[in-house]
This record gives structure tokens, sequence and C-alpha cells, in this order.
């Protein structure tokens, strides 16, 4: 008897945004891994911090030091490849001794989230099972109040790495939108809405749904500085009620 | 002193997804407010029976009958905001008793959400919360196991109500695509799919999180029978690792 494989979405940051269903999720597990940076406490682990089972082993899964290679370059995804291949082989090794693992993950497991990694590699050969998790930016826009879609509204995410132009047309052709991981490219992003006529709706919110979150009008940001984790939420509600 | 107004995401429809955080709202509601159809059962208030407070009221906001109006006439619309009038003026006349409100939402309140209409004509004008909740679509990809988005990519919401030529268009224009109220809709968007290249992936679910859920590869439904509430799910999620 193999164990199984638990992908566990932990919400964006608020403990208080568990579902019961990962914490009781938790309660069963024998090991629970979490992704995180060496020398960094991952966040998951953190949001769980209060349902942690008593005597389940913990097993971080620690992201390579990459700093020194480009993103852009095959070496690093050679590097992170390996890494989820490792990862996946730890995590099997529990499960063929008949243990279950649970795998957290911030935010939502199969949305952006590193348990995919994992998923994609062991669920043909395991039993698993995935617990749905409320989103980063669905606790951003309720922490900001911000209607975002209705109706028939087109909605969209986009990766603020996109290219101006392409995130420009794509900012005209939906009724909503959120701007992930914006970082460095603010300046960019701020430009591309304000050719596409959307710039005086969009909400600029640092660590959304932490305690020390930082939200304004992004007309009102005067500086460009911007963590790698900052999102944009441009609402699609206009007029209508 | 005014009463505070929360809307309350309950999650796509199993009660184990609903957050710690709901639950605590429910708590401390005097009065508990739902959408539902005249006749029908609320699925919110369904997801939350096991933790109804004892001895707060209940205020079933019923639709008005409209199938004798067209969707697209005007009077349809007028009678709907007229119904959200009458409703948020009604949830203010708690509020005005200085009496909490919890307004129930399936899934996420600010997405898609009818709680919103209260919303925007309330939140101006009384303290208010937004409480963020697992939305539908991740109930259904974590059901079904698919891994949606992963990285730079980019996500789309689409209505099935779109012309056949603009859905092809946004899916050729899109890593991963959710098509939502599929209903009548299902052979045009099957078209749209298989035009844009992207049928052989796509995922066919019906009461996507509830016990009588319906899975199954869209290429594999061979009927064009679909609920209205049926979605389709296009992961981004290609041969990468």
């Amino acid at each position: 008897m193999t164990g199984r494989l638990i992908g566990v979405g932990v919400g964006p940051g608020d403990p208080e945004l568990l579902t019961l269903k990962a914490i009781a999720a938790l309660k069963e597990a024998d090991v629970v891994a979490y992704f995180a940076k060496a020398g960094n406490v991952s966040n998951a682990r953190t949001i769980v911090g209060a349902h942690m089972p008593d005597g389940a082993e913990e097993m971080p899964l620690l992201y390579p030091v990459t700093t020194e290679i480009p993103k852009e370059d095959a070496a690093y995804r050679d590097a992170i490849r390996d890494f989820y291949d490792v990862s996946a082989a730890a995590v099997a090794s529990y499960l063929d001794d008949g243990r279950t693992v649970a795998v957290l993950s911030e935010g939502d497991p199969l949305f952006y989230g590193s348990y995919m990694h994992i998923h994609v590699r062991l669920s043909p050969r395991y039993p698993s099972e995935v617990i749905a998790g409320v989103t980063g930016m669905s606790g951003c826009w309720s922490s900001v109040g911000a209607p975002m879609t209705q109706g028939d509204d087109v909605f969209t995410v986009l990766p603020a790495t996109l290219p101006e132009y392409e995130l420009e047309r794509r900012f005209a052709d939906a009724d909503a939108a959120v701007v992930m991981k914006i970082g460095r490219h603010l300046p960019k992003v701020r430009r591309a809405l304000e050719r596409a006529g959307r710039l005086d709706r969009a909400i600029y919110v640092e660590r959304g749904t932490m305690t020390n979150a930082s939200v304004m009008m992004l007309t009102d940001k005067l500086d460009m500085h911007a963590p790698y984790f900052a999102i944009v939420l441009v609402p699609g509600w206009e007029s209508r009620a």
C-alpha cells in the first residue's frame, strides 16, 4: 500500500483563510512538505503554524541558490528542473513507505503554485488529491473591496514580464485584469495601462493579505519601486450596477 | 452606531471548503442574507447549513421572476436593477438598526458574485468587510487535478456568450482559459476550441464540486447538452516541467 499525495492550498496569507478541508488534511498527514528558499521561512509553513500535526515529519524543499544564473539561461531552467525531479523523488520515497504526504501550497495549488511540479510528476503514479485554496489575487481584491468582475466580463491574469505593447493590447482587450510579479516592471505596466486608458482605476497592492499590506491607487504611487510579488488590480466594474 | 456589512465567500459547494474566517463571520452575524430564485433552495445557504448561528435572522433575497422577459431586453435589466436596489435598501435597514449583516456569496464575493451588487451600493456608506472564498473554477480544476497555470502563463476567463470568432481568437491568445456559463453555447465553444487548436486538452465539468459531479475530456462528450453552469477548462500546462 502506497501513501497518498495531498496538495494543500493554504490561501493567500491570513491563517483565517485556511479551509476546513486543508486543516483536516494536515491532521491526517504523516509528512508535511513545503517549498522555501534556503535561509528563508516558508510562507505556507507559517500560515499553517497553528495546525501542524503533532509528530508529523517536516520536509522543507529548498530551492537551489541560483542568483548567479540569469533566469533566461538554460542552465537556470535545468537547475530548477533537476530540483523538482529530486523533490518529487524525495516525496515519492515517503509515499512508497505508505505514508501520507501533504505538500503545502500558498494560494491555490494548481493556479501558479509550485506544488504543480510535484503533481505532474507523481499524480500519475500515486493516489492524489488536491485541496483548492483561496488565491492570492482573491485575497488582495477582497482586502481592498474592489469589485473585480461581473456578468459576462472577460477577465485576464498577466505576468508583468510581457512586452509593453502586449500588456497594452491585453489591457484594452479585457474587462478586468490582474498583473502579477510587478517588481522592476512597474514603470512599463503603468505606461501600458495609461495608453490603454485603464490607468485611472488601477490599484497597486503590496503584501496583499499581510497585516503590513500597502494599497493605493496606482496613480497615487509616486515612486517606481515595487517588490517582485506586488500586484496591480484593474477592476472591471465600471458604472454598471 | 450602524451595523457592519460582511460579504462572505462560502466557496464552490463542498462545505469543507469554507474558511475559518467565513465561519467566524457567521458566528457574529445578526442577520444572514442570501440570493435565491423564488421556489429554489439557495446553494450558498445549503453550504453553510452546519454553521448557521442560533437565533440569527435569515434574509432570503429572492430574484424576481423574469422568465417572460428576454435577457437582452431593457425591461429585464431594469427589473434586475430594481431588485438589487430594493435588496440593498432592505440590508441597509438592518445596518441602520446597528445589526451586522452577513451576505453569503457562492465562490468568491467580488469575482462574478451577486454580493457585489450589494457591495457597490452600501460599502461607501457603511463599514464593510469582504471575506475571500475559494472560487468555483478552483474547485473544479482541483477536483479534476488539472494543472492550470504556471510561471508566466497568461490566463483568461471567458463567458460562453461571446461570438464564436471572439472565443477562437481568445483561446489562441491565452496559455490557459476557463469558459463559464456553457449551456446552449457548447457546440460553439467546441468549434472555437477546435479551430484554435486547443480542443484536445479541454475538460468539460458539470456540477464541479458537488458529489454528483460529471467530468470528462470535451472530446469524449458525445452529446451537446450542457447545463447553464457547466464550465470548460483549458489547462495551460503543456509538456513543460
